[in-house]
């Protein structure tokens, strides 16, 4: 029952962002640049991110409507990092969601243009649409920079390209996990949270949730690369195995790595549940990556 | 003697941008990324943009030591454009200013992820060092986002490749000069003027300054591209004629180019003069470039 009530929220959700994320990029002149931006944030996914926003913000009694333009702004962020680890410079892959990547679909100089733009398109967004004071969006902005830049996933990538054919340690491991991955959920997380306007201690507790959720959705994706058919994945599989890349299940094993899953989505749970937090969303998201590795 | 104290200035704004900018950027781990920021960003040039907002925030009375991080971030957002504009998907370019480009000193991925890197510091740089209200702050990174992304130079870089061994038209050409060049000088003026909290008309005023001054510009790079060496201009000379860029003078000829550059700095010079904005700085860096192409 509970489970069903997740589904049909969470398509409600994510119906928003996609609808949303179409509307605002319109296609104007010079059209390729808006044709590859928009064909990037149009390929699909999970929507994870800006649905957890949304979701937070609703939870800590925010106004949902005030967090569209983060939400779609931090998509839009997550869109460039993958249309820019996709070049052939960095991770060189033909396929991302069963669609050609950015650079196959149109070229390597309009894929590297499409990422920059979304960069300033996103914070300019949530300064021109959201509605909300100076000082929130002021706030909203740093948190965006600090995910996207050297304090975030930027760093993340380049301990990532720089570990290819190597042995590096569990904290390098953590260290990638924790920058390349979990800075994103920790934006979309605290963001809604600052929408909402939340307590410094339900910030502290949501920023806690987002990291462990972050380590426990990367390792959850190199089991997913080990295991899936290119079908599956909508990407080439095997890969990290194929150009050496270092991931939990690599290090650790398949076993262990799913045991760690379960391990972090059980902390996710708890910390939510000893804040009183009640979100089907939330749980739905953490119960649905926990049941895939079982 | 004027000339002499125009030097004076604006050697003295010059050391202020580039010791700053050596500060705002120190080297932590990950070292590799920030090396590569600090590297392109310590390469030199003229720094023009920044001392430019730095000028006009002094010359209408605003506190100069408020517009150092915005000046900075400028100077941060051109450098990004420059480094991604020499990778080899776009022009292609060993050479800026007598040295290796980023991704020939360090990798092409370095250098994607410095560029991305160096969009995201920027702003980040305008909260959190600029001690300007959060409404200014806003506005300041509103304009930033205008010129960095699709309203800026973004969709002139995407023209200007598209026009390559084509035959343009001067409206075109015009675009690209608008959108790749003028739209950086618009944003540093502006910048200036809104932290100096000017009025309207002073912005407008400004503004236009600016957008002429970037055509300027443009053309007398086209005329330095194809009259100078390569010890002279610190990059591969005739390249635009080689990759068969549409230029000013490939189109009008070279006369009729640098009839054009003298008679936009007679434009600036006019437009300075009737708003009694009395700048040894501005006036001298319009006189320099009319002077280069006598």
């Amino acid at each position: 029952m509970e489970k069903e009530s997740y589904k049909k929220e969470y398509k409600v959700l994510k119906d928003i962002i996609e609808k949303k994320l179409d509307e605002y990029v319109p296609i104007k002149y010079p059209e390729e640049i808006y044709q590859s931006m928009k064909y990037s944030l149009n390929a699909g996914g999970k929507r994870l991110r800006p649905i957890m926003a949304l979701e937070v913000c609703k939870m800590l009694s925010g106004s949902f409507e005030k967090a569209i333009p983060t939400a779609c702004a931090i998509e839009m962020l997550h869109t460039q990092s993958l249309i820019h680890d996709d070049l052939p410079c960095m991770d060189n892959d033909d396929y991302r969601r069963g669609k050609l990547t950015n650079h196959k679909a149109f070229s390597e100089s309009t894929a590297v243009l499409a990422g920059d733009a979304l960069l300033s398109y996103a914070p300019k967004l949530i300064i021109e649409k959201s509605k909300l004071s100076a000082n929130i969006i002021m706030e909203l902005i740093r948190e965006f920079c600090i995910a996207a830049g050297v304090d975030g996933i930027i760093s993340g990538q380049i301990v990532d390209i720089d570990s290819e054919n190597k042995k590096i340690s569990s904290e390098t491991l953590d260290y990638i996990h924790e920058y390349k991955t979990a800075k994103l959920f920790i934006l979309a997380i605290k963001a809604g949270a600052i929408i909402a306007e939340g307590t410094t201690k339900q910030i502290q507790e949501l920023e806690k949730f987002a990291k462990v959720f972050g380590h426990a959705f990367q390792i959850y994706d190199d089991i997913l690369d080990e295991v899936s058919t290119l079908e599956e994945l909508g990407k080439t599989p095997g890969k990290d195995a194929n150009t050496h890349k270092a991931t939990y299940t690599s290090i650790f094993g398949l076993d262990n790595a799913k045991n760690k899953v379960r391990l972090l989505c059980t902390q996710c749970c708890d910390i939510l549940e000893n804040n009183k937090m009640n979100s089907i969303i939330l749980k739905g998201i953490v119960s649905d990556i926990m049941e895939r590795v079982c």
